[in-house]
């Protein structure tokens, strides 16, 4: 892997050019972006050797295009005409039925594979990527079997290289639960910010009685507009889906707490603790 | 301060012990709990010297009543029957107003100091006592007035000797505010982590698929319901309020989605954006 091409120098391009470059010393990182500060940003931080643009990829050995997905679906054609036939290409983004569909009748197809690595912060931009991010994190792998056995090679080896679990998933499954155990998170998150911020006119009095509890359960409410919106359009079913059984969810609890039950209001709550040993892995 | 009370010896009661034992190292800490087992933990830890009963109460220099809601406004008046003259009482509940109005009457109302640490973690018990888990933390002190202004004094030089801040509010404020910055977090996070659990039978699913984000959000529905319930109760029209506002903003955010407008979507998250500066403190 000699020429790796990253279309999108934000966290998480940035985070894989940081561990590509880490691995392979010798390799050049060419940062593909559609915002100039971004680049000149990846140069500085050390995150890209060199500006390029998607004509130089005839030389590409590895494109990864993390992009927003509305843009990644624009895009991952025009990337795979450009390609020579032993490159890889791979997205990274949060929903995976889209970009499969698209890319079905691309001659190139055998040359992507669809990713999506479940890491991230909720920060943005070059400044926000960090070394390591993809350490311990799971890769989800869409379509696997659509992608040339030598390129499905490469991209794995580069995955287990970077310390990731893989695991497989048709892209329909994949949207569905990434709904529930992600896109629901942050609109839930981006609403409880809402909802007490048009509450708290003074917002001294937010940050001063808000407590590790509220950050946590706010934090999401901080990432980026342009990167969700897209998803949300992509993924519109399954994440109405999860949100009206959020919602219904809600509803059952304040109609619990109106009627003064809080037997049930305690079970309700001592049922889902039961979390804590999913989280932790424990069955 | 010679002799210190604890009464609940699990997170917030044992975390106080920890750091007044480190403060003032010649004090003996009592340990009262209607769990036998916390207490013979607590003794374990270092977190109490002794276990005690309502009855030794008299020679008390300071109590800390650090139990469920519906317990504190139960043990206080007892508490406040065995106590001397010269002895400081205060809670840490979640919950101002019912606390307040129940001891408004109470012969030695003046012993007592309504208070409310912003401080704890998802966990509970006395393995989850901390030290220093009060520094920089907010305290949120409500009737300050009612207090005798020597127990006052006593009271605010170990906050302040624990790294504290101060903050002095009505209960009523307290309650309604704290509403939309601690109870509503705990509820959406209950219901996401129930939301997901339901629809996601195979659990392993849910684990590999979760990322850090969702681990945060969902952080929360880890608390415990034996302090929450009552937490809810004490509190029911201010959390069956915001409750309703939060509802009502999911499904503003899904009806635009229905709708596709997505101009909108994006708009609801750009200006929730916002919280990033109200979680730093900066206007």
């Amino acid at each position: 892997m000699n020429n790796v091409f990253v279309i999108g120098v934000g966290l998480i391009g940035g985070s894989f050019a940081l561990d590509i470059k880490k691995q392979n010393s010798e390799c050049t990182i060419f940062g593909i972006d559609n915002n100039e500060n971004h680049l000149d940003e990846a140069i500085q931080l050390g995150i890209i050797d060199e500006k390029a643009n998607l004509e130089s990829l005839s030389k590409a050995d590895l494109v990864i295009i993390a992009i927003p997905v509305d843009a990644a679906l624009e895009v991952l054609p025009k990337v795979l005409h450009k390609i020579s036939d032993e490159a890889i290409v791979f997205d990274v983004g949060s929903t995976k039925e889209d970009i499969c569909l698209k890319v079905k009748p691309h001659p190139k197809r055998r040359n992507f594979l669809a990713a999506h690595p479940i890491a991230g912060t909720e920060h943005s931009g070059p400044r926000a990527a960090l070394q390591g991010l993809y350490k311990n994190k799971t890769n989800i792998i869409c379509e696997v079997e659509e992608t040339a056995f030598k390129l499905q090679e490469k991209a794995l080896k580069l995955f287990s290289d970077l310390g990731m679990r893989i695991r497989y998933m048709n892209p329909k499954a994949h949207d569905k639960h990434i709904a529930y155990v992600s896109h629901l998170s942050h609109i839930s998150s981006f609403m409880l910010g809402k909802t007490v911020i048009e509450k708290e006119k003074n917002e001294r009095d937010i940050f001063d009685m808000a407590g590790s509890g509220f950050e946590s359960t706010v934090r999401l409410a901080k990432s980026s507009p342009a990167m969700w919106t897209p998803i949300f359009e992509q993924n519109k079913t399954n994440v109405i889906e999860t949100l009206e059984e959020y919602i219904n969810n809600l509803k059952h609890f304040k109609q619990l707490m109106e009627e003064g039950n809080f037997e049930a209001v305690y079970n309700e709550m001592k049922t889902t603790n039961h979390i804590k040993e999913i989280l932790n892995g424990i069955n």
